[in-house]
């Protein structure tokens, strides 16, 4: 299994896709194309994000290549010398996905090997379901399930505070809920900058913050780049 | 109709539900006990809910009925004075309402002039659905249908801006992405402090802030307090 799972395309301040295209690149080293999985795009056009996504990409020379232009997009996915998932509204891209029946033909072909990336509501569709996503349920998918290539959660854009003066509920404790509602489960707080490596069983934190790993019963713990993490890539 | 629709239920520094005790109290004047929905509570018990609202309610002297311990909760839902719905989490909530059969019965008696109050999550399920909600979807319901007894959807705890640094999508880039996924839909974006207060057709908006409403299409509207609200309680 080779999965590259990126908290946000961009940092605040800085050009769309920036900081991780030198650690796509090194991840896609022996692709030419990828499969482009635009679902998520809502107030813009599949076509938009797929061209956005490949002037990035032409910096390290690799095609991007738009499921939603593709006949038999099964036949694509089974097809793909890579797959890369882009960021946007995780309901959307979720029911899509679930529509075109892609979940299972994804699924199997990351536990046979192909390189996939995501970022954002792409990392979240990584996981065993959609349950720890930060998006407004703005369309109701046919389930929350979702890929399942890892057995933990991610929450990608993982941040510590509210706006002062805010009083909604804060990330930490959304994180709470999910897991007092799923116990067992892990949650991968992943800040921005940040991102999750995974090779065969082994699983790396690269960015510049530590991660914060929550599960029920227990204090949620930070956690450095560089640590082992797989204790995460056990089965929950 | 009569519902006092608020956007939260504590604001930052305040004590719980204090600052709209007295909204409360003038709304359910005629009302002796209220039939309370706690269902949102995720990481507390329904009987902690039910206390904690029933020390606020006892300075307006209403006894607060909590609907877990009712053997026949659509029959509790027929038989009520008035109904109030708690904040916490959305989809465990909705999950719980729509478990229990409760949606109908709820629809019916408002449409009967039945007083329902409801603070964030309890707002949000007054409305056609839940997909304006701010949490995370920590569990599956059924569907994202609530109660409808408004035709338009609320975003509480509405607010304007991210933590300086954090390149998520602002709440109004989420609602840009409802309004773009479901047109002919308002949202009113319900700022903290703030409340709506319906009497048959007519709605109010009470508060110190004014509510940001968004439709597909249309600039965003800045609303102030007191203005005529009617076009949001045409039928979508």
């Amino acid at each position: 299994m080779r999965l590259l799972l990126i908290s946000n395309s961009t940092n605040a301040g800085e050009e769309y896709l920036k900081y991780p295209i030198g650690d796509i690149a090194e991840f896609l080293s022996c692709a030419n194309e990828v499969l482009f999985i635009p679902y998520a795009a809502v107030t813009f056009s599949y076509d938009e994000y797929a061209a956005k996504v490949q002037r990035r990409f032409d910096e390290i020379d690799i095609r991007v290549r738009p499921i939603h232009r593709e006949a038999d997009p099964v036949r694509a996915v089974m097809e793909a010398e890579a797959v890369v998932v882009g960021g946007g509204n995780t309901f959307a891209l979720i029911k899509k996905m679930q529509e075109q029946r892609l979940l299972g033909p994804l699924h199997e072909r990351i536990m046979d090997g192909l390189p996939y990336v995501g970022w954002s509501a792409g990392s979240n569709v990584a996981c065993p379901t959609i349950r720890t996503t930060n998006d407004m349920p703005i369309v109701e998918p046919e389930s929350f399930r979702a890929i399942g290539a890892v057995g933990f959660q991610i929450n990608p854009h993982y941040l510590d505070a509210n706006p002062v003066g805010h009083a909604g509920e804060t990330r930490e404790q959304r994180i709470e809920e999910f897991i007092a509602a799923n116990p067992g489960v892990y949650v991968a707080g992943l800040r921005e900058g940040c991102m999750l490596h995974v090779e065969g069983n082994g699983m790396t934190l690269k960015g510049p913050r530590p991660m914060r790993v929550f599960r029920f019963g227990e204090a949620p713990r930070e956690i450095e780049p560089g640590a082992d993490l797989s204790f995460l890539m056990e089965k929950a």
